[in-house]
């Protein structure tokens, strides 16, 4: 925290005084990146523009690419148009889509006319793919050179457009025919080794491994954990190079939407709610979550209410009966979680009921005896009563057997009708969970109770 | 499911006629990679074994890396010794760390004397570091040579070396004094674009930007954000390179470090459970936290238990009591989600509890009063009594407030005290809504309906 606010006097000090740009340029290079990232989306939006007016593009581009994309994404929106497209500009192509693609339609019109006609080209061809496939995924700055080209061509090339080349982050070279096609590919030390005068095309890997536009991140995963591999090539239906993915952007895309996930599954609609967003943005997410889930409940609770007599007449289940829902509800969810993250690693597939449920069915009735045993002990020695032990256990046991299989083929139904497993899992699981263990505790109740009576 | 059942099926086949190796190999090449893992997670171990047999030692090595390491290790424990070690040296020296970590120290010990001395001492010396730090990540395989070599003779060494250097996956070449300080770095370009002759003490940056072996996930991932970079040089206190430490690794360390953080939220202890896994080992980690939550639960339930006179009177609060629970769990899980992925994106620290709670107040009580405002509707409705719709909205309201603040700061204060806030937020969280929740609702119940009455 020290050092947090430290940082953060400085840069109001220096950022009030204007015209500091070496100072500030200074301070910024010292710092902590990490300390820097909590500074700059915590500042006010009048500081930050003040911030990037005294930065070099560049840098300020640098600054933004380690906040997440949402959160550049709304700076950017704040930002006036002229100084939104420098900064997009210095930013790799893949990474303008990405926010662009977050801003509204005219403000995203506003920012592409504003940059160079070239690069908005290019971000608009890259907007054209849906973002977390190979062709949202993919920068489009590589390098390609007819086949009969030799290393000497090549070195000659490299050299004399050294400054252009310096943000490829070049790992391969790739050979293409007159029509754009990829024929080959070979390494930078491939070119390094070969005796000058070699035409490239002796030197490529032909035909490369190259993916379509449409391979999913998952698919661009498995490949590249197969395979030693810093980028693949992008081609289109007729062959033609359009771009190169990096492993890297695989897999940093991979970690964005498992925490997307994780946040959704517990309610986050947009999987991506930061403190520092705005209030209104995040209560409307949290709301609409909430106010369905408190509207499941009341149905689920509906069950209740039919059983009145039942619980008139054992007044104690009414404290069990909470129980009975969390548990049903935590049960479930780790079955969720299991299946969400195996459907997300490619490990299971949505037609695979059959194998979940052999896998679950024998945890479902060895976990819910663990429950059942415990629950009944201590429900015993709590109300004196065996019935009330009785029945307690019984609805742990089956409630228990009942969530895991739900939680773990709801997942899998969900995908097949195209909804969101991790966004709409919980709130259909713990009513399913929660009807089904209230009636199976009442109605037992009601035989062992009130039948008797 | 029929591609993945062919290939099962065609798998077993060859499998079963042994010394088909031409035919296995040419399967395994052809078949879609993600149909591969899942088959292969699915096999039985006799069946894996054979097929791991027939293969060369590379291949398999390959085709176990598209798994998790929890079931590589689960795996390599199944093989003969002699098999697990050759399978593991064909992997980077990280990976072999990672998997040999999660083996018994007996299994660790066997598997190392059957590896080569060189291999052995290499991963002995990773597994002394934590694997989630820079010297738990790097790969040991790097390129360094003396200040004063040329141009010239390093392509000599990487020509002559070709073979080996092959699986370094070079992007940089280091340059070391006598002592085996790391003094200055340089791309492969710039070796291929240098006049031959050159030495390469003038190409080098210098000093380069290099990490301790102790830098995080969350450091490297920072650093690798703000700039351009495929690997950082790993250096010990005196300055020694002793690794790289690759861009991919720290983004894929992190996405599963995010993986296990929302399994571990949900209540799968180990964060890393898939189906496959043995059935013991899946109902241990899930039993225990089931058993915890009972526990929490029937305490928090004790509250009821003191006010069965309230219940008794109003016995429809019967059906309201479960309603508040989840809700309040829901409401303070969104903001224990929204804290735990801040923590990890290093956007708080665990001392901004006042930064938090400014954030999460007026959320709460904004969420809290449309629940509240739905609430009171429907419970007046359904039962037709005013109090009733007035106690349950007001609890509702009181306790979304509560369970923001609860859920939001308390991941921050388990951090401080040295407790995983994923592992331990949720039933906590719950135990204090419940008890809160229960409280409020059955305490104004009994103003409302017995002290009147």
């Amino acid at each position: 925290m020290d050092d947090l606010s430290h940082l953060q006097h400085r840069l109001e000090r220096i950022l009030s005084a204007k015209n500091n740009g070496s100072e500030l340029r200074r301070t910024l290079t010292g710092a902590n990146p990490a300390d820097l990232a909590v500074v700059l989306v915590r500042m006010r939006p009048e500081e930050r523009l003040a911030l990037f007016r005294q930065l070099p593009a560049s840098e300020a581009a640098a600054l933004l690419q380690t906040l997440p994309d949402h959160a550049v994404a709304d700076i950017v929106a704040g930002l006036p148009i002229d100084l939104a497209a420098d900064l997009l500009e210095k930013m790799p192509g893949d990474d303008q889509a990405d926010i662009l693609a977050r801003l509204t339609q005219s403000k995203e019109e506003e920012i592409l006319r504003a940059m160079s006609p070239e690069d908005a080209a290019e971000v608009e061809r890259l907007l054209s793919f849906p973002p977390d496939s190979a062709g949202g995924l993919m920068v489009t700055e590589f390098l390609a050179y007819p086949e009969d080209w030799t290393v000497d061509d090549v070195i000659e090339d490299l050299r004399s457009h050294a400054d252009e080349y310096a943000r490829y982050e070049v790992q391969y070279v790739y050979t293409i025919d007159p029509d754009g096609r990829l024929v080959g590919v070979l390494r930078l030390r491939d070119l390094l080794m070969a005796p000058r005068g070699t035409q490239i095309a002796a030197l490529a890997i032909r035909p490369p491994l190259a993916v379509p536009t449409s391979a999913t991140i998952q698919q661009l995963r498995q490949t590249f954990q197969q395979r030693p591999l810093f980028g693949l090539p992008v081609v289109d239906e007729q062959g033609r190079l359009l771009g190169v993915v990096r492993r890297t952007d695989v897999e940093q895309a991979a970690s964005e939407e498992t925490g997307r996930t994780f946040l959704r599954l517990v309610g986050i609609l947009t999987g991506e709610e930061l403190r520092t967003d705005p209030l209104n943005k995040r209560l409307l997410g949290r709301s609409v979550w909430l106010v369905t889930n408190l509207t499941l409940d009341l149905l689920a609770a509906s069950v209740i209410a039919m059983y009145q007599d039942v619980l008139t007449a054992v007044i104690s289940l009414a404290v069990f009966l909470p129980i009975i829902s969390d548990m049903g509800g935590n049960a479930g969810m780790q079955s969720v979680a299991v299946t969400v993250r195996e459907l997300a690693m490619g490990l299971i597939r949505t037609g695979d009921a059959r194998f979940v449920i052999m896998r679950e069915l024998p945890l479902g009735v060895a976990a819910g005896a663990v429950l059942a045993f415990f629950g009944a002990g201590v429900a015993y020695i709590w109300t004196g009563e065996l019935g009330v032990g009785f029945v307690f256990a019984t609805a742990l046991l089956l409630n228990t057997i009942w969530s895991v299989l739900v939680g773990a083929t709801l997942p899998l139904f969900l995908s097949r009708v195209g909804l969101d497993p991790a966004l709409v899992s919980g709130p259909v699981l713990t009513t399913l969970t929660d009807i089904f263990g209230f009636f199976v505790a009442l109605e037992l109740a009601r035989q062992v109770f009130v039948a008797s009576a």
